[in-house]
Formats: C-alpha cells, structure tokens, sequence
C-alpha cells in the first residue's frame, strides 16, 4: 500500500502573479507548502502536534519539474504525498495540475525534523510520520546538487536586508522569499522573455531577521538549449544560505 | 436606490500573515482589492473593458478603522460598494467581517481614473460607472490627510529597491508593497506589541522598477494614547510618493 495523497483546489489570484499574470514561483511554494499543513492537519500530527515534541519539520531541497505555469484565475489542483522516509530524511512530492486534468508542476522535496532550540536536526519520530503510510527505505531518492558558481564568472548581484514581513509565524524567514531573492538578481529583461522549466534549491543556513544577505547569479548565454542561471545566497560572513539552479527557454510569441 | 453591494469569502491562509499568525494590511489590501475586480467584473465592467477606453482606475487614499485583524485559518467575508461619485472621483467602501459576523475592518477609499498614456486623471466616464448605481453627487466624503512628518522629528529610515515581483499583471508597483515599506520601518520589537487600529495612507506619487524609495517613519512615544505614527516614501529626487498615518494600542496579553 503507498502513501495517502492529500489534493485541495485553489483560485490563483493577481495578487500570486508576476508581471506577466503568472503564477510567482514564490506564491507557489507556498501554495504547497499549505497543502503539506493541511494533509499534516487532516491526518492529526499538524504543527501544533509537532511543536510539542519540541521540533519542527524543515525543507532542506525542493527540484520542480515544471511543464508550465498556471495563470492569474485558473483554478489549481495540488496534490501532495510523503512518498517514502527513512531515519532522518522523508521524501515528499507534490502536482500542480490545471482544471483540464494537465499537468503543470511536479515537485520533489526533501524534508527533515529539526529541534526547535538547538536547531538541530534529530531522527524523524515514528508518531509523526505514521499516519502518512510512507514507505520506509534506506535510501531517499537523491536530488542531486544545483550547479555551483565559479569565481571565474561574471556575477549578477543584489543585496536584501531581511525585513519584518519576510518572517512567518514559525519566527523564520518563509521559504518562499529565497525565490525573490534568487529571481530578483536577474534582469527584468530576461524574466519576461524565458519561462522556468526546472529549478533545483538547496536550503544550507538560516537567514535571520535584519540580515543582509547577497544574491548573485550567473546567466550561461554562451552554452546551448537548456539556458541555466546558476545562483547561492550569501550571508554576510560568507557562508552560504542557499544554492539554487534554474532552468529557461526563450517564450515564442505566437 | 442605494449602490449595489458584492461580498465574496476567503480563508486566511499562513502566507497571507506575519509572525504573530495576522493578516497583514499588504495582503489584507490586497484582498479588497480582488473583491472590488470581482465586482467590476461580474458587472460587465471589468479591467478588460476599462483597459479599451485606454485607461485604468487607481486608488489615491485609504482610510482604514480596525476592531481586529483577523488571524491565520479564519474565513471572512469581503463586501464593497461603489457608494458614490462625481465627476473625477470615486468613494468605494469595503467591510471585513469574521465568521461570527463582527465587523473586523471597515475600509473607505478614493479612486480615479488614470489614463494610460498621459499617466493624467480623466473624467470618469458614465458607461464604466453606471452598473454601480452609485449615487452621483457634487462633493464626495473627505477622508483628511495623514499627520505630517515635521523636519525637526527623530526619524527612523529604510531603503528599499523596487523588485521584479513588486510589479503586478499592470505593470505598476503593487499597491499593497507600500505597506510593507511603510510598516517594515518601525521596530519589530513595537510591531508585535501594538495592534493597529486605524490607517490613513495617501499615493502621491508612482515610483517604477530599480527607484530606490527611503521610507521614513516617527514614533511618537511622547503623547497620550492613542500612539501615532506618521510616516512617508520619498522618491530619490525628493519627491513623496506616499504619506500614512497609523493609530496603534499596546497588545493586553491575558
């Protein structure tokens, strides 16, 4: 028997979509990421069960598979299943299909349990993940890592100070504003004429309040089809808070 | 004949709030704002219709008075009326009431219509108006202006740089960003002790993709209640794009 799978609708809004009226890969994130807490709250081990064995559950990687993205006020579907798990990582996909039944956006996601005061990560406990009939394995399926940046290239960067409303009510900076911040650093030129078809994002450090972080990225115009933009966010020592790696093609204009 | 009122619902979902799990007033605007489109449209006069006349309408002031803002999973309930207008302006009001059936916000606000060219005020013309059944009248309500900073005032500042995922499906800077702008500069420390009860903002001004905006806030801890802080956007040639007044009362925990 395999993991349940959990779906729930949704109406995009103009206010989850870009320039272009499309969905930001931002709002998307966050789209699942609420149909993960509403499957988490239906089967009975929601974040207020969690918070009191004193973790929480953190994403360490997300890859999309994306074939497109929906629209300002097409109705979504988002379906969403812990695939499989093992003593610290659990495995969690999630499909966005359209109102025709087509499929928009795969996701494959890594997630851990991590002690809310040490913040550390600790063995995924049994009571948590029971409910979810997730096939237990010895090894998650690997995500590979997104491509690194060399010293050699030529780097896109902009700066961002974390602000007030970039925290959510788990005190830390939402997923999803790593997506802006990584978007962002490229230009608007190029962000209106190429559609995202993949992206891989690797969550290494925890970006706090008022902290300033740097978004670099680097465009490979000189390589052939995919077109991939290389990115990390810097902390200001240095560290790394988060690489990522998207993929484009150019939109043709019918 | 009173003008025609349009209510839709929305549950609250977690990325539509802040650290203290409430709707923020960005997204909370944001929320009117699609009722008011879902209005015009379901009237037949929708962006797409007012978009071939060659103009748009846009919001110069809100005035806001808060009993609460609602909290992350409740489902309200948006209601709006065009209740009147004359020839260059129109008022627009909107309500916010819980599941309980409390008024949790009651929104005024003054529109205009722009046009898309010229970026000047036009005329409002009769066909894009009438479906309201508004009452036609010589002066519409005065909503009064926000406090002024004054130059001998301790000010707090921040800068912030127009983002990509700022500009909405009609290329200008989302109305909702200036909130955040405007609210990001005070301390969070006062931000998650005081709940907001009253908001008077005023656009002056547009500013574009790449401005930078200095946001400028006082606190004034000096007078009786309630606590006021009055606050404006600066454009980098001097200019105001924005003026707000917020009222605030200290969070009682029980």
């Amino acid at each position: 028997m395999g993991a349940t799978t959990f779906s729930e609708q949704h109406q995009i809004t103009f206010y989850e979509t870009d320039v272009t009226n499309t969905v930001t890969p931002a709002m998307l994130i966050n789209m699942i990421i609420l149909a993960s807490e509403d499957q988490t709250t239906s089967l009975g081990v929601g974040s207020d069960v969690v918070i009191k064995l004193g973790i929480g559950w953190v994403v360490t990687q997300y890859k999309m598979a994306i074939t497109r993205l929906p629209k300002v006020d097409e109705t979504i579907t988002i379906s969403t299943r812990a695939t499989c798990y093992n003593r610290y990582f659990a495995f969690r996909e999630f499909w966005v299909h359209d109102a025709a039944g087509a499929e928009c956006v795969h996701v494959e996601s890594i997630w851990v349990t991590m002690n809310h005061q040490t913040r550390k990560i600790v063995s995924i406990p049994d009571d948590i993940i029971a409910p979810f009939q997730s096939e237990q394995v010895k090894m998650i399926p690997r995500l590979g890592r997104p491509k690194r940046l060399t010293p050699e290239e030529q780097l896109l960067t902009k700066q961002y100070r974390v602000r007030y409303f970039d925290i959510d009510g788990n005190g830390h900076v939402n997923n999803s504003r790593y997506f802006d911040w990584l978007l962002d650093a490229l230009p608007m030129s190029f962000l209106t004429r190429h559609d995202l078809t993949e992206i891989n994002i690797r969550f290494e450090n925890e970006v706090q309040y008022h902290h300033v972080v740097t978004s670099e990225a680097t465009l490979m115009t000189d390589v052939s089809e995919p077109i991939v933009t290389k990115h990390r966010i810097l902390m200001e020592n240095g560290d790394v808070a988060t690489e990522a790696e998207f993929h484009w093609q150019p939109i043709i204009k019918h």
